[in-house]
């Protein structure tokens, strides 16, 4: 998803710095205690959240929780932030930043929950580096991650989850929940299931939603 | 698949004791040695074999291997050995016998690829342990195969390759392939698919061919 500039998001995003964290130096270690009311909580990670529908809807059903959204495009992490604000989201925060980088803005072992929803495909065999869930990022998220943490990965698309089950499994991770049509399963998972724009379009189209639940 | 007893079945597999091994007392080594022209050749079994449709196919292909197809009922056991019978296929052996006991019939690390093809789906969770890749099963795959032998296993039903990705990987098994639609794929693994009677009757009504190749 290339999302059109959008010059508001632009603006918005410098003028929030104590919500949204934009490029920050990845030398620099980032106060996260000072980022939210309370770092003790459980804490929760989106790589590549898009339009922020989904985070948004979980930091508001769980305020016991901390949660920050991870966007590498500015226009997207403006329209995150503008709903965080006019929602008064107090336990989310936004990073516009390279989920690459996520193993040096976070503190090891800090996070209960890495969530990746519907990321970029990459299907050429050349691009697999760049797939959200190769082992280099698989690296970053196992440090970010606390020892009984785990990752809860959604897609439609097809070849990628083929490719991911296959890279978290030779990794050495361990799967939870394996659905291959998370849509029409019965399972508590789905019932306390929270979409995405985008698992709301495919799911439309009829599109199958498959989804992995896997610790390390 | 359950089906009707075929009186010339039974009395076929009587006759051919050289053939095909009714029920062999685990407690009995058998003489593989004997059976086939030449034991040291790679060895692959199927699980299941159903009516051989799949077993007779690959053993005429590959005349470089060996074959046994472990099958419970003896209609169908039967049926494949009057096609290997009439075919004179010497690399193929039949064991009419329930899989539990495959690590008794044959020695340890001496199989090279294990076939499970279209499995029954027990579907109920108390019928878990019945399901062909239950972990109880994989204990004895794993120390009939050598170490560098994997297994092959197709359905096109979704929850057991739901629960079979999850068995798999939970006892440490990686992933070698991994298809969600194997007869839609490009892969070399499919232009040298040999289709089992389930798949075929499966796969003409438009459901999807889930394959997944695992190694200890
Ligand atoms: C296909 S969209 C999905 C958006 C949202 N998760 C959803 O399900 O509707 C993928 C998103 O991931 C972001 N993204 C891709 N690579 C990223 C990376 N390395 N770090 C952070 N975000 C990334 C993209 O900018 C895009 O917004
Ligand atoms: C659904 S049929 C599939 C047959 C064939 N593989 C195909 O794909 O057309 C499953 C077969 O596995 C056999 N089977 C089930 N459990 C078995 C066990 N424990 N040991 C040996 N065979 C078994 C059944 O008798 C049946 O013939």
């Amino acid at each position: 998803m290339r999302l059109r500039n959008k010059p508001w998001a632009q603006k918005l995003v410098l003028e929030h710095p104590e919500a949204l964290l934009n490029e920050p130096d990845p030398e620099i270690k980032i106060p996260w205690q000072e980022r939210f009311a309370d770092f003790s909580k459980p804490l929760a990670i989106e790589i590549g959240s898009g339009k922020g529908q989904f985070i948004i809807n979980w930091a508001k059903q769980h305020p016991e929780m901390n949660f920050i959204g991870v966007e590498l495009q500015t226009t997207a992490a403006g329209m995150i932030l503008r709903k965080k604000l006019a929602d008064q989201i107090d336990n989310l925060q936004i990073m516009c930043a390279d989920a690459a980088n996520i193993a040096l803005y976070l503190p090891p072992k800090s996070a209960d929950i890495i969530f990746l929803n519907f990321s970029d495909p990459w299907p050429k065999t050349r691009h697999e580096k760049r797939r959200l869930t190769y082992k280099s990022f698989l690296d970053k998220y196992k440090q970010v991650l606390k020892d009984n943490g785990h990752i809860e990965f959604k897609t439609d698309n097809q070849g990628l989850f083929e490719y991911s089950l296959q890279s978290m499994n030779n990794y050495g991770m361990l799967f939870d929940f394996v659905s291959l049509d998370l849509h029409q399963c019965n399972s508590e998972i789905y019932k306390q299931n929270i979409e995405t724009e985008y698992e709301h379009k495919f799911a439309e189209r009829g599109n199958r939603i498959y989804c992995v639940h896997a610790h390390f």
